[in-house]
């Protein structure tokens, strides 16, 4: 039993946790974060020990006990999931090394944190035994997931994304935009990069949007391949992967609305979307395929996170082994 | 057991069969709707028998067939929940009546189609036997839900509420407002009478207003009291009733987005807040007391639908037993 | 001719010196700002002289020249007026004193920076000659708008308002809530006792939800009248005030989109609604009143700046004088 | 003088009355709309007279009294340019048949209703003396005016465009999406094929998002040029063309909300931009050029159906003529 520790508990830590609790052959053994709000109690609901991360003063008074602070939980576990906010993981890594713990890091942070960037399709192997890893992006992952399928059946020439990224998550009320489309200052954005972070030979170009909604991103995605394919070719190739689910607008799916409405109904924690989501249409002109995605930019790393870990504490040196395993826990590819 | 139909398979249409088939007594049969969209496929994927409430060719060639027409339904049941779109269920109290079968509507229809309506703190023991009910809305549900332990407790001299409603429902992409404000023509707004339905005494007054929010309608409500009372005593009153659910802004709750955020994680279906939010920041200044709510227009409702049901077929005399039975098995009153 | 200079150059500031520029009895020395950005050019496109209220170094390299720094607007205005953030007029106070000029703040900042608050219908004799003043918020401003004809014309019992605020400016696309409705931490809000700094034996209670909407603020009001009214003596008591504008669902205004669309067309600088726009529609039960109204939060405080800034450097001792010459200027009260 | 009419005075229909007005060589006879609404009311207060276009009894008893009918006005005029919904102007192409005037639809309307879709950059010639055309939609004219220069200077290999489109206008409050992106069930979209009826030979291809948003659409654009260019070269290009205004996030503006602000500032009706934002932050890498573009959907085919009718009605024959006049009666370009 792999004993795993989440520090931090928004989007993304919290997820993690409950995936890390369906998991047979690893054991939750705690959560820290800085402060004892509605979240830190609802943790205490799910009968997860929360440990203060910031000043242990936080806590009290409050209807939430520490179970000690971070260095406590680090002396309990073999590795720790970092979900604190950008920038805050890299501080972290002194403390991580200090523990002697393995530590995995979100995409928030450089790939020069971990000097591993990690995918489960990609390059599960290179992780098995690795001391530090980082789970690329929402946005990267969800590229990834799409792009390097198509380059194993056909080849890709060149690809390039077009990012509609949400301008929040649901629970965040102070960001925006409100009433605008924002474009990213960066041009080409970071993600082509980040792609071949995991995919170096692909030639890769991204842009992003942002876009006032909170519920995912969504990509428009134009890849020149090297053969021939038509798209059931490509609708095929998707279907054998259990991370990409396919949906279509003659079903009445036309937006990231309707998809989060399908995702509520799965009865996973959350409500969440851990595949992506590729509408079925989608055109092919002359080895040119245009296609749209939807990514759920807070659960789609989970399933990463949790391959990540058993790759990195060697007790599945199988990648698709490990893939089914994750996927059959977090009933991921049950929508067909 | 008694044999549940539900007609619609919409925003409320799916929680109630959803609710419907965690109880012991009572049985789903099945649901209808118009055509075989991703709602039906989902239905089938739990389980439910799909029946055909259209022109059944629109299953015709479908991955999901239909178990029949609504009129096999309604062949097949004791009682049918209607919650078709507003307007058409007044259409099918014919069919009903031919069929002869109990039917329940929802709050989109006039009290007169039922001649009863229904909130299970209020009337439960009026509906028992009774062969028609209507489930008030989810903004009067709310009202209700909290305006009623006032009156018990402390007596209600007046009342008043602004209701700011959501704009669309969470899997509706083709209603507005996307960047306005507005206001409800009817002034005041029809809550207020349809509270008088359920508490013919009260005098209370209502405005609305339409927001650019799909998550929750959000009350501002000012009551004044008969006696005497601390905003201590409120909350003490409040917490007697498992459908409100007290929430703080110090625990870090300061909108509809933390609320639900909430719901997420308490582990129901959907992602669903079947109790009325109450901010347990509220005022009192002499007799006047002033507090928030936060309303789930999606789900609120659910849990009187099941109740409506019981007391209806005459399966479950007191009040308090059904209300018992049906929050255990929805989970209801879990978020302390 | 009152030479004035507007420290600030956002929102406000820009409308203020635009305003400023159309009366014949004051001339816009110049504004300050702190980098030299679109609104800088924008400003130097209408001919304004732009100065340096931060770091001058900002403005090296710029295609906008700065005309010299904060201080040597100070050196060439009689009166500034401070349109910085919230927060930051405060701390300008002292070089206002060191430069021996007059100062008028906005809302933003508390009433005791100026010691006097400011509306030209409540009081504008009081600030015939003083120093300092500050011009209360867009929200107040509003409130006071028609409360006060209501208690000059028929007696105000006592009134509360719940408002419905925009989350962001036009402009800012940093802040949100992109989808979420959001109660004001403070239960009453402050926006009552703001009222009081004006007419301070009115009873008056607020309560403030944030909405995702960047137009204008929605505020629905109750007031129980002393006198005996209809609602026609209502409308004439508002129809004598040009800075209101009555409007109507019959015509077709029914949210804040519509006033504004209205607004766009009245040919001001900037598309604005200097006015407050009260709904026809209203309801009196008892003496008890109930209304809407919706408030351009860029822009109905832009009259009263003017107003200030001529009892202030005493060029018009007369109220009504003041107030004619400001609307004949800005074109206020033309919507009919 | 050219006498024009305009039938429907929606979005684009006040704005191509008040464009109408401000040109010396052709006169507005009037505007015909179906209900005396509040824009009825603001026709009226800037001059403009009013005709009945639907039942004339809608106009009864009404302050707006109708000038006389949809058929008084074709009377009375050379040309009318048709703005009214979708579908609408095809129907109406009999009735300016009859009354022998010449017409112009808006992008809403097939190709095929009028057999010549118009842009002044691109066959202005074309147009003289026809007796109809059709000024192609907004996302059109908007890809029209950067990509016929590009075409032009350095040649288009081939070009693909995401076009993320508002969901409503400013001044519609029932359409959403609230929150969501929703894709357009057509892939490619129409919009290619649109663009290929200005430049048929031109290899293009389009896709497109729905957001939330109102203000404008935002396109990310990539072409393949045939010719070796640096940046700079496409600016010194795009420069030369009035119609597209250079923009930059270094001087702040990063969103579709810093464009408008501008547009506000700008001293013309409604706070227009008849311009399409082009954002400098662009990148060339071997020939593929990739860029932002932001289009006012409601005023960019405006300047275009001014002088679509200078060519039809054949009073001016030099397509540079008309294009500079209405620009400079427009203040087109004054953005630098």
């Amino acid at each position: 039993m792999i004993k795993v520790g989440v520090n931090g508990y928004g989007v993304i830590g919290k997820r993690v946790a409950y995936a890390v609790s369906r998991q047979d052959d690893m054991q939750l053994i705690g959560i820290a974060k800085q402060s004892p709000d509605y979240k830190a109690k609802l943790a205490r609901r799910r009968g997860i020990s929360v440990y203060s991360s910031g000043n242990p003063d936080a806590f009290k008074g409050s209807e939430v006990k520490a179970s000690g602070t971070l260095r406590d939980l680090l002396g309990s576990v073999d590795i720790i999931v970092d979900t604190t906010p950008e920038g805050v993981g890299e501080e972290n890594k002194k403390i991580y090394e200090e523990a002697g713990v393995k530590a995995i890091w979100q995409g928030g942070e450089d790939h020069s944190v971990a000097g591993l960037s990690f995918n489960a399709y990609v390059n599960y192997s290179s992780a098995i035994g690795a001391r530090y890893s980082r789970v690329v992006s929402c946005n990267t992952t969800g590229l990834v997931r799409t792009l390097f399928p198509l380059q194993k059946e056909f080849g890709i020439k060149s690809a390039s994304a077009v990012l509609v990224r949400r301008g929040a998550d649901p629970s965040e009320t102070k960001k925006g935009p409100i009433n605008a489309l924002e474009v990213d200052k960066h041009l080409p954005s970071h993600h082509g990069a980040d792609v071949n972070t995991l995919m170096p030979s692909l030639k890769i170009s991204t842009v992003a949007i942002k876009a006032s909604t909170t519920l995912m991103h969504l990509h428009a995605i134009t890849v020149d391949l090297e053969k021939e394919a038509s798209t059931e070719d490509v609708l095929r190739a998707f279907s054998q992967y259990r991370r990409i689910a396919l949906v279509s607008i003659k079903e009445g799916i036309s937006s990231t609305a309707q998809v989060m409405d399908i995702a509520r109904e799965l009865g996973r924690g959350d409500g969440d979307m851990y595949e992506i989501a590729v509408w079925k249409e989608m055109t092919m002109d002359a080895k040119r395929l245009q296609y749209f995605q939807a990514v759920h930019q807070e659960a789609d790393v989970v399933p990463e996170n949790i391959d990540a870990i058993r790759a990195m504490c060697g007790i599945e040196k199988d990648p698709q082994r490990s893939i089914d395993k994750t996927d059959a826990n977090l009933h991921i590819g049950e929508y067909k």
